[in-house]
């Protein structure tokens, strides 16, 4: 069984090194459009309106991001270079709040940069898209890792319930909390998937529905409110979530609604996995009242989507992106180095002082 | 303060006593359209396609299109107004399994006409008319009853949360669990309201929000996976919620995703009233296990209300409209004749005794 939707390359450079391409995802599923942006305004833009999403994708976004950025500088000299890759950088750190991988991915770049900093600006340019395309190339084998070692915590038809979309399109190819599914898939285990739709802006519904139909992976798609009964009625026995950015603590930031389902999921007894690359890990962060939940417009529950509006005109809505699931909810953090286990602050400790070795 | 919304009559008999005029709900917030339905057929239809729900409200209908359904019978004996009697209610019966009230309603209706059977058909026509405009105008005093009970639970200043619709427009009048905030309301409680939107149809955005900003109160709309961080962040002292049937155990059958909002708020502390007529307690029904859960189409969750379909064609949906609350979960069922708490066995035991006298 192959996996055609691990083959969309959704977030990637143009042939000829001047535009990042990028699968629109808010056009899905009713249109696979490929956008193709030049500018970092544009690449800001589709951030931002979550053309692309997803913690890892959005990390090489603004990876390639800042090599296009800075590619057409003038700059006579290091100055003048590192000046407008500082403020490139910056604004596409403004784009989004809550995903550290966009920190961590700009960060790496401005790495590499120091360390070139000896070379002529053309060697410069050359080195910040070899980094870009390693970040790209390194998600991938991440992906693929913690697919490994999520798949070794389940079990051959088992049902499994994810929360908005981790999967192939949210990282370079094979997702976080879908790949072990996509793995699985290859190995005839025959899950059973239920995606929470993942309102307000249907994640789930639009992307990882699409994605795992188009795999031949056994999906149901199910409001979210309906979590509650499929646990209930045992048809789950495992859920299985991304991440934005997990704290020190364990305390793991995710799309709103994550931590109800983990909520659910110790009341059922069913075990909760956050899939998460290192890269999301942020021991910069105690605990998860430190992470930055994104506040969004009122119109995405209200308006969006919609043929007219859905709720009384000028009504107050409370539209926060993100939850923090609390650590205590947290059966295993699934990381490409290994599974981490309670107490997650020493744990998780340990997988990144071999990170960094 | 008034509350205009608690004046909306929204399932009447029309003046010429020929059609139930009925809100169609279905319409909310953008359209504010009333029906006159005169045929059984209509009537079924209009609770089939939600145009009036709301437990209370489908029993009110079902028992006015008993009344309509007979009204212009040309029977010439007793026993062929029975036969045609009886058509008309398996026929309304037929339209949604879940909420008993609809049972109830009809069953009320059937026990009036056994007891008239010594009179004439247009007697009998004449009482039918009567009862059903009974069960209209007890509804209302019930959901004040409820109202007064539920309020002596809750304090100034508090928020509160509820799940789809148990307002105004779900019964004769003033709801059940909207019951007590707008009575909160009349007396300067100040409570801070957040509704969950209620996927797929969405009973919180169109309904609830409309009811409660039309009246003043201070609503704010979430998603229904937003339930968690509010509570989290300590914006919710309590949980209100209506019921389509509670079995003799006290579980609760209410809109899908009921039971998830109780998970949490148990998690959370906080406490999770049920407003319960006791028109929806069913002593028949052991326990949730018994009650009959609705399934509804694929395309309420995957198309309805949007643009364009929001899942991939041909996906699988899951689309129950109910689920059950287990007892354990439930602070207090609030009734029209008193508050009931655990052991819910002994306790709505002995309120049913007493409605019984």
């Amino acid at each position: 069984m192959t996996t055609p939707v691990a083959a969309i390359q959704s977030v990637r450079l143009d042939d000829d090194n001047n535009a990042l391409v990028l699968l629109d995802q808010t056009l899905l599923p009713n249109e696979k459009v490929f956008l193709k942006l030049s500018t970092v305004e544009e690449i800001w833009d589709a951030i931002y309106h979550l053309k692309v999403r997803g913690a890892p994708a959005i990390g090489i976004a603004a990876a390639y991001g800042i090599y296009l950025g800075v590619k057409q500088s003038k700059a006579a000299d290091h100055a003048g270079f590192l000046n407008e890759f500082k403020k490139v950088k910056q604004y596409l750190a403004s784009s989004r709040p809550t995903a550290v991988n966009l920190f961590w991915a700009l960060n790496r770049m401005e790495d590499r940069l120091q360390r070139e900093a000896g070379r002529s600006i053309v060697d410069i340019k050359r080195a910040l898209k070899e980094e870009a395309e390693n970040i790209r190339a390194e998600d991938e084998k991440v992906c693929l890792s913690i697919g490994e070692h999520a798949l070794s915590l389940l079990e051959p038809g088992w049902g499994l319930l994810t929360h908005c979309n981790a999967g192939t399109i949210a990282t370079a190819k094979y997702g976080t909390a879908l790949a072990p599914i996509y793995l699985g898939q290859e190995r005839g285990y025959d899950f059973r998937v239920y995606a929470d739709e993942t309102r307000p802006l249907l994640q789930g519904a639009r992307l990882t529905a699409w994605e795992l139909q188009e795999a031949g992976v056994g999906v149901t798609l199910i409001c979210d409110n309906m979590a509650s009964i499929v646990m209930k009625e045992g048809k789950v026995q495992a859920v299985l979530v991304g991440c934005d950015r997990v704290a020190a603590n364990g305390d793991t930031a995710n799309k709103i609604g994550t931590s109800g389902v983990a909520i659910l999921a110790k009341h059922y007894g069913i075990p909760f996995y956050v899939c998460a690359p290192l890269s999301t890990i942020d021991l910069d962060c105690a605990a998860g009242d430190d992470i930055p939940i994104e506040l969004r417009k009122e119109e995405e529950v209200s308006t969006t989507w919609y043929e007219k509006p859905m709720a009384p005109e000028n009504v107050k809505v409370y539209n926060p992106a993100f939850d923090v699931t609390d650590h205590e909810l947290i059966t295993a953090i699934v990381t490409e180095k290994g599974i981490a286990y309670a107490p997650f602050e020493e744990s998780l400790r340990d997988l990144m002082k071999e990170e960094c070795k």
